[in-house]
């Protein structure tokens, strides 16, 4: 398993993304966030997209070069077509539209469909804390996960950021799915041959299953399924999946991920987006919120924490969203960032296929 | 326990709220509020709120006959000071603020502070519904759950609901608490003698329990704490929690429901308010959106329930937000609301104390 520096990462990246035929913003700001998600920890959303993302270039279906269009708009919103172009750069410059006119309006909301595949919500929602705004993105993705008390791949595993300013505390950044689990870590626990937890998932019987081989077919594609979260009360995370659906689905246009029982899917991979930003200023001054927002978390870190691993969780320690990211940046930043030897070598033979020397960089 | 026509329950309400002196708006909103809350399911909402309700009329803690007032607005922002007015009277018209505000700009956010108890989320959100739009509304509490990993009430239960048109199908209205429960319902489990299900709580050594004897005092007074839903990943209910606080305390200043660890603790019973409208028209067709939400409400229903009862649910059915409320609507519309009791016995001295006589209703 090979452990890279981000910077050499982020340069090997670029390269290939440039050698494919992308501008330089598009290299760059695709790479960034690629690998910008392995050093906050989701690997899935990381640089093991760097294959898929340049097969999809060079297919055609993403397209580079292109700009976003607003089709529909009021001072306050927008319904944004991002013509296809990569994700990362379609979603960044949805986010500035949305930031320009929370600026004016006090909130805004925007909308995107026909866009790849973001990658993490929180680069987009963080966007907003530079502004002294609150950033919300939710997505939706196509059916992965089942519905409270169903069974089969049937709804998204539509996750959801809130990114809220802070003063001297560690902005709240707070990015989840939807489901227990996002897809990618089920991946990761196969490529790592590792069991599930119990409430992860169902096999195709819908009956729960700690193996990765009664999600994934042998060939590849999904039998199984992802549970909402929740708990015994798995129907508010099923709940919230739904809301995530039709916000970043049908209010885009981009389409619904429930899997076809009915007749509309327009859903074609990618995601319906979802971004809201919060001008704080038009409710409160901003450094009396922002302190305030630091006293809340001084609140709850002041809490005793309870006895025991009753929620899964390392004891003794009381956290805010946000934070588990932060420290796993900095140890990678520090130790380098590994990459599993089948995603490096996926990554290699796609740098081989575009011409770009790895060695050399 | 006396069962009660919900017209007759409402008629005691109405007539208790203006012995009191409330006006003829104040006294039918609150009580059909309250009433439809019991309606609903959602007792705890309910009528069993009309002695404290009055108690804090004639305190003056609540004040009658007040307007809200806007403090600092945009075409598509207020900041609401609801002059400690009644909370569902405040709230509805902070909801119609939002609503008008929507359609001019096709979003609005709207945050209220000095509002007392404003029930359920529901009642706001689904008044944009009429107007084909979509209503979110949140409201955070006082400290009555424990953060992830910790133990102590330390943040409030701080509901969030979404409500969405349809057109054929029936809307989607999604209330929950961050919580796994809601307060209210760890106090009927208590009037019944009933224990709680494993996962509700913790008791005052920050260890679970299924007794209400180690959540209450016997003298009253909250000595366990609820905890935040999610199962194993509990932090993501807690975070929701965390948003919510934000999002109703600090942006409305009605402060924050975090336990006093710190300086910043303004809170003084009530909630502080979050309410946003999104207006579909300026984003999509409106009967195509609304047609679309039916169809993933019909493709989400056409699951195949999973077999046994892995998600504590009745199996062989797949519900969507909104559904139980509307089942027990109808039953309690067909057979009347019960009322506890407890609850009667302090509503039938309230209303003595207010010079209502109820056998004559």
């Amino acid at each position: 398993m090979p452990t890279l520096t981000a910077d050499r990462l982020l340069r090997i990246c670029v390269a290939i993304f440039k050698a494919a035929g992308c501008s330089d913003y598009e290299a760059e700001r695709t790479s960034d966030l690629l690998v910008k998600a392995n050093l906050r920890g989701h690997d899935s959303h990381g640089v093991l997209r760097v294959p898929g993302y340049v097969r999809s270039i060079q297919k055609e279906r993403t397209k580079l070069g292109v700009e976003l269009e607003i089709v529909n708009e009021t001072p306050a919103t927008a319904l944004i077509d991002g013509n296809s172009g990569l994700g990362q750069v379609i979603a960044s410059k949805a986010m500035e539209v949305a930031i320009n006119k929370a600026k004016e309006n006090g909130v805004s909301v925007v909308s995107v469909y026909n866009c790849q595949h973001i990658g993490r919500m929180a680069d987009y929602a963080e966007m907003a804390l530079e502004h002294d705004m609150i950033g919300i993105v939710m997505a939706n993705t196509g059916p992965l996960g089942t519905v409270y008390g169903g069974m089969g791949s049937k709804i998204g595993t539509n996750p959801i950021c809130y990114a809220i300013p802070t003063n001297e505390e560690a902005p709240i950044i707070f990015d989840f799915a939807t489901t227990v689990a996002p897809i990618g870590k089920v991946m990761v626990k196969r490529a790592r041959g590792e069991d599930l937890p119990p409430d992860w998932a169902l096999d195709k019987e819908g009956k729960p299953t700690t193996k990765t081989d009664d999600i994934f077919a042998p060939m590849g594609g999904l039998i199984g399924s992802l549970l909402p979260f929740g708990g015994s009360v798995a129907y508010k995370g099923y709940g919230l999946c739904l809301v995530v659906d039709i916000f970043g689905g049908l209010l885009s246009g981009a389409g619904t991920g429930t899997a076809r029982a009915d007749d509309y899917v327009r859903f074609a991979g990618g995601n319906g987006v979802f971004m809201q930003v919060i001008n704080i200023s038009n409710f409160q001054d901003v450094q009396t919120f922002k302190s305030n927002v630091d006293k809340v978390i001084r609140n709850v870190k002041a809490c005793t924490p309870a006895p025991g691993e009753y929620m899964n969780m390392e004891p003794g320690e009381i956290l805010v969203p946000g934070d588990p990211e932060r420290r796993r940046e900095e140890k990678y930043l520090r130790e380098g960032v590994f990459v599993e030897d089948a995603t490096w070598g996926r990554i290699v033979a796609t740098a081989k296929n575009v011409g770009v020397d790895i060695e050399k960089i």
